[in-house]
């Protein structure tokens, strides 16, 4: 950030009156300009005993498997959220919808939250982020090809779920082995 | 917003190529500003059969009760993020921290994290934004005074959940009966 958004004048980054961090701020209107985490939302999509991936066709990771995911849109629930980027990555609609994983990611400043539902009739595609879209058994799962983490881990809890039958909701960060693979790759 | 945040020059809402929404764009260097919600993070800190609970220093609701809570912060996780608040308007320390209520309020764009523990050693106070803090059982809470209805309905359950001994996570929209009362208030 080099300019303010509401007067156009330089920004100078400084810790404003009652404040304990530097913030970009106006010296010309005073607008202090906070930055804030942003949420990815996704989905873990079932029909039977597979779950649905998407190849991405983007960067960061083009070419790796992903869950459908995505940057929360002001205006919708995490619900809706995650439900449009299924549709929007997968084509796919999604049924029984229910909140089922939480990520902690302060160090690209994100929060992923994850909802798993069941696939209706079948249907799914590629959207235009997509290369293709894919139903894995857990053996079928292309594990060295994912293209982030939380995808990995959240696809690992949802197979340890089902063969124990119960599916908490958790929330934490990632596994202490992922920072060093998050040091190693461009920040997305 | 009316400026480019990274050139300065004047923005235009339009929908970019391959979007489906508008979006500020710079017609000068092509930056897109996207907008997203943000997340606000707090605590529900027992002590015994007591809520802690803080009188609000500043506005939106100036002297209503709340629990502690405020927005989460880039670099930090949700969990740090709650814990940090809990110290900045009540000056108490929490232990056994667990995450426990999720609210989307996307009619102001924010998405409501909660996370339950105890207080630690009985202390607290009240921090800048806080006129005071005081320890509350359910029926000597000040229902009628309570600033938010996220801390409302969390400390409902709360209560519910503490008689069945059950403290299951949640994560939903506010109940419809509370639209009536956000559409009568100023927007925070």
């Amino acid at each position: 950030m080099k300019f303010c958004s509401n007067c156009g004048n330089a920004v100078e980054q400084r810790i404003p009156e009652g404040d304990d961090r530097p913030r970009y701020v106006c010296a010309h209107c005073s607008t202090i300009h906070y930055q804030n985490p942003r949420i990815v939302v996704g989905c873990l999509v079932t029909h039977g005993e597979r779950v649905l991936m998407c190849r991405r066709a983007i960067e960061p990771r083009h070419g790796f498997w992903t869950l459908p995911a995505g940057f929360m849109e002001n205006g919708e629930s995490t619900q809706q959220g995650a439900l449009r980027e299924t549709w929007e990555e997968a084509r796919a609609r999604v049924a029984n919808e229910s909140f089922y994983r939480m990520f902690d990611l302060p160090h690209i400043n994100q929060v992923y939250m994850f909802y798993r539902g069941e696939l209706v009739d079948g249907d799914y595609g590629a959207g235009p982020e997509s290369l293709e879209s894919a139903l894995f058994t857990e053996a079928e799962i292309p594990w060295h090809d994912i293209a982030f983490p939380v995808m990995t881990e959240t696809l690992r809890e949802y197979f340890d779920d089902r063969r124990s039958g119960h599916y908490p909701v958790r929330a934490t960060g990632l596994p202490a082995h992922w920072r060093e693979w998050w040091q190693r790759q461009p920040r997305s």
